[in-house]
């Protein structure tokens, strides 16, 4: 592939192109090199992308004969895994440190969206290792992780707790005559249930347990946990796991169920960066409660930016279609138009690419706020980071719903041709729409953005707002009158300007309803009645902050 | 299974029920039996459906052992041919002459969501033998047909061509020397592209290619096309066929592509019901363009009691969840709540319900305005037609859409387990969700009922309009003001005057909209420029019909 700044679309008309297609870029009115640095924020990450995709290209192990459409699913998982050992093996042909850019360009190009039986192994696992171990543990465990000896998952959600993490079942029991931890699956509730990786792949865990010491309940904690034979790969004696079946999509994980049964593991096999128990069973809690929310800030980041990337694809191939297909006739006898002519067809295609950049602005946003909030730590201002928190929570539910809505309007926008898998939209819907529940149901998170509104505004209104540039427009106060006289000539700030407006009138009529309500029920009920409203509230609140 | 009319839930309720579940069941505040005889049209049929569920239980031939989303799509289509095998052996088990009722319930019971190798042969191609043949066709083809000798599809889509069926490509060339047809595919973008059950199985198609005779093109028409050989099923000389592969969905049937290369079938092998071409010849045109958009109507008005079950289904799976499971609290220390008691669960979940009763009984209200129509054109008049055509092919837009959106929010209104393919729901959505783009693209449709809108709106303006029941609300005069004066005391009339109100308003704007551009633009690049109003004006009057 041959770059070339000076040319514009030097890098994408190629010979043989449809021409249709030819056409179209060639009225582009922007620089599409430019554009293409803007979008990716640099000319050097640009010439990486082409550097990986090239590489990624030429690999032979890399390149299959037969789709993964066309596989079983045990084939599916066992292509995904030997394509991620490949990938890892290879992976000094990209910056390993800067996961949200290489990292995440390098996965996709190899693995697309069914993902591997190792995606757990290194987007939770190994940060959960990094994040949560003391020294010991760490000089312990994450050599064996980096190489793989210990391929390991995270385990949290019960087939009868995902959201309501308070209410865990798994008990972790602290025996100080052993000093062991005593691993239980009280209840068939209890089991853990869609851990990725675990079903087959997996030999150790992190398991969020009930932590009992001394016949107290200290909560979910996370524990380290061998779960098979390092020889035979079979299951521990007290243990019993095992796949959890066919998905909507992503089938090259091998998501699994997992039941204890007095199952005994080290006492320092309980992470111990934060909370200690000691050999006596005294239980030491952690300085900070809010310490875990900064790695959550940057997972929803990596989770906007993948969001935003699939809607992108699913943008292209829409477009693209809708240039080259010709089906029907604006003027009669003047032969069939492309199907993008006609008004309807852009009005499905085109807002789906505007959200896509916007999506992908907002996830740059959201990790240079992660940034200047890490370092704004070191001065012990925690205030800032629950808001941060807050807002890409809110993101996270706002942009992976519309991204699912977007690629299913694109999809049913190429006719009969998006409902075959070679169009690769079913692919991307199922990947997608995944991102709705996984990481925070999107209206329990909803309802939790409602909440810290509600605390901004009780404190907007009894004058104690402390609020950081991202809402500060709560507190502002304005006539509430539309800054926008017409659509043909409004500036970027009075659309900024109204949406603030809007967000902020829905605040307050929501937490003046909530306060009515109050004074007939108890405050959990009249927040229940309330929470229709409380979640568009909040919806609009993130549509601001995009 | 017990019914007894007196006891209202006395098939429902069943000791080892789950105890949330039989606690909602009891506070039904209508007599069960009797919603049940209402939703299904009568005592009999409700009796009818319990039998046939019996038989259906109670016949191992159709009782797997594993649920097909453990099979590769081989194992699928295989299972669903040797299913539908049975199903038709046994077709004795139901009344066949009521495909509406009886056969789609059967249907489904035994074939699920994937659907099988034969069932374009009993959806498209029986009933276009049994509605284009002439009586000696139908001597000759219909036997053979019913008793599977002919196994047939029904292939008109092109990879090139859907909507437009004016420009399909495949040839019908007549050769009078030899009065034959000579079936052609001129390019590649004239292959057949879709027809269910043509990769692998069918032996025989109705193909719709462009009749040329006597150098003159007639437009498309239905031919009987031998594609396999009877004996060794290998295809014909002249013919190339095969599966198109892996779908989002129904991979039960095995969709498939052909190619004709000069291949000739005799001059008998038009269908010559309608149109004829003579031995020398000489073509006879049909006395009636429109006589083909009954069948239509009926086929859509199946279309839409299908829709309308796939969410109700949903429905219920969604609700049933919603009431056992538990996660979170509304009061704190009152014990985790069903999440049915959350507000926003419920703004979930309950639109859905209300949506697929509307849908289901907009199902019935086509049937019999079909029947009726059907007896009047016995007296010749065929505009009553024309306008069940077009509120039929809106509904089936309007209904398939909001079936595949609600059907989406019931699963993600179940958390995690609504990802897992065991919930049955991502294949509801990717059946039900097909409706939107087979049967006449959804827009494509919103666009052709907003044409006759167009029409009626011109024809009420210069005083002659012939509206007939359905459409008479656009020729009344009104205040346009709402007759809703509060939301708790309106009553059904004033609901439907509203709605009526607000789509005759938007049916006229659209027209004077429509009027204005066509000053400064040609006709259809006006109709172009207004189409996402006109399809928004054709949904909103859709709408009005449910
Ligand atoms: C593809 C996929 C991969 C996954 N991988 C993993 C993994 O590797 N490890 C792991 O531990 N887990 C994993 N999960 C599980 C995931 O984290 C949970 O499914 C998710 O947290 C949602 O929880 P739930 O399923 O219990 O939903 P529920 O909480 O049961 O939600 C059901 C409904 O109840 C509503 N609801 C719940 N609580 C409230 C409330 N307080 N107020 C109002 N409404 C409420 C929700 O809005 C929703 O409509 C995975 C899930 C998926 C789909
Ligand atoms: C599951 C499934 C089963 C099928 N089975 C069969 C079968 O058995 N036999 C068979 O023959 N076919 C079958 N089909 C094909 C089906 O009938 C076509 O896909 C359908 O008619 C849509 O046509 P298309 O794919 O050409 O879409 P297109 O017409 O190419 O639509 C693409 C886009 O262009 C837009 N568009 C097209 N025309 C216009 C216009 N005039 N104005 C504005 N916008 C327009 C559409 O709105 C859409 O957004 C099947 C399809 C599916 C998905």
């Amino acid at each position: 592939m041959n770059i070339n700044p000076t040319m514009p679309y030097a890098n994408l008309i190629q010979p043989g192109d449809n021409p249709d297609l030819t056409k179209e870029r060639k009225t582009a009115s922007f620089n599409l090199w430019k554009m293409q640095c803007f979008v990716y924020e640099g000319e050097e990450v640009v010439k990486r992308r082409k550097e990986i995709l090239e590489f990624v290209q030429s690999t032979p192990e890399f390149n299959d004969e037969i789709p993964a459409e066309f596989l079983s699913r045990e084939e599916v998982v066992d292509r995904g895994a030997r394509k991620a050992v490949v990938m890892t093996n290879k992976a000094d042909a990209i910056d390993t440190s800067d996961f949200f850019g290489e990292g995440m360009y390098y996965q996709s190009l190899v693995i697309g969206r069914d993902l591997h039986s190792m995606s757990l192994h290194y987007i939770m696992f190994m940060p959960t290792i990094q994040g949560q171990s003391d020294d010991d543990q760490m000089d312990e465990w994450m050599g064996p992780t980096a190489a793989r000896a210990f391929l390991g998952t995270f385990a949290q959600t019960e087939l009868g707790h995902g959201s309501n993490l308070t209410k865990l079942e798994a008990t972790a029991t602290y025996d100080p005559k052993t000093e062991e931890f005593v691993l239980h699956t009280p209840t068939l509730t209890a089991t853990k249930w869609w851990p990725g990786g675990l079903g087959k792949s997996c030999n150790v865990a992190v398991v969020m347990a009930q932590l009992y010491t001394n016949g107290q309940c200290k909560g979910p904690h996370p524990f380290f946990v061998p779960l098979r034979d390092p020889e035979t790969h079979m299951p521990m004696k007290g243990v019993t796991l095992g796949d959890i079946g066919p998905k909507f999509g992503i089938n090259g994980s091998d998501n699994g169920f997992l039941i204890f049964d007095h199952y005994r593991i080290p006492r320092r096999n309980m992470f111990m960066r934060f909370s200690k128990v000691l050999p006596d069973g005294t239980y030491v809690a952690p300085p900070h409660a809010k310490l875990g929310f900064g790695t959550m800030v940057f997972v929803r980041s990596i989770m906007i930016k993948d969001q935003a990337t699939q809607l992108g694809a699913a943008a292209v191939i829409g477009i693209r279609y809708s240039a080259v297909r010709r089906q029907g006739e604006i003027n009669e006898g003047a032969g069939e138009v492309q199907v993008i002519d006609y008004r309807t067809q852009q009005f499905r295609l085109l807002p789906q690419l505007a959200r896509a950049f916007a999506f992908l602005f907002a996830a740059y946003e959201i990790k240079t706020l992660y940034l200047n909030v890490t370092e704004q730590i070191g001065t012990g201002n925690m205030d800032l980071l629950a808001e941060l928190h807050a807002v890409s929570s809110g993101l996270k539910a706002v942009v992976s719903w519309e991204t699912a809505q977007g690629v299913e309007q694109l999809r049913l926008a190429c006719g009969g041709h998006g409902y075959s898998r070679a169009s690769a939209f079913p692919d991307i819907y199922t990947y997608a729409v995944g991102g709705c529940t996984y990481e925070g149901e999107n209206i329990v998170m909803l309802l939790q953005v409602a909440r810290f509104l509600m605390k901004c505004a009780k404190e907007v209104r009894i004058g104690n707002a402390k609020l950081a540039d991202i809402g500060a427009y709560i507190a502002k106060t304005d006539s509430g009158k539309s800054h926008i006289r017409s659509w043909r000539q409004c500036s970027d700030e009075d659309i900024i300007h109204d949406f603030e407006a809007v967000a902020r009138r829905m605040i307050f009529a929501s937490y003046d309803r909530l306060k009515s309500f109050e004074t007939t029920m108890t405050k959990k009920e009249a927040w229940n009645k309330c929470s229709i409203d409380l979640c568009k509230t909040a919806r609009v609140r993130e549509l601001c902050e995009l």
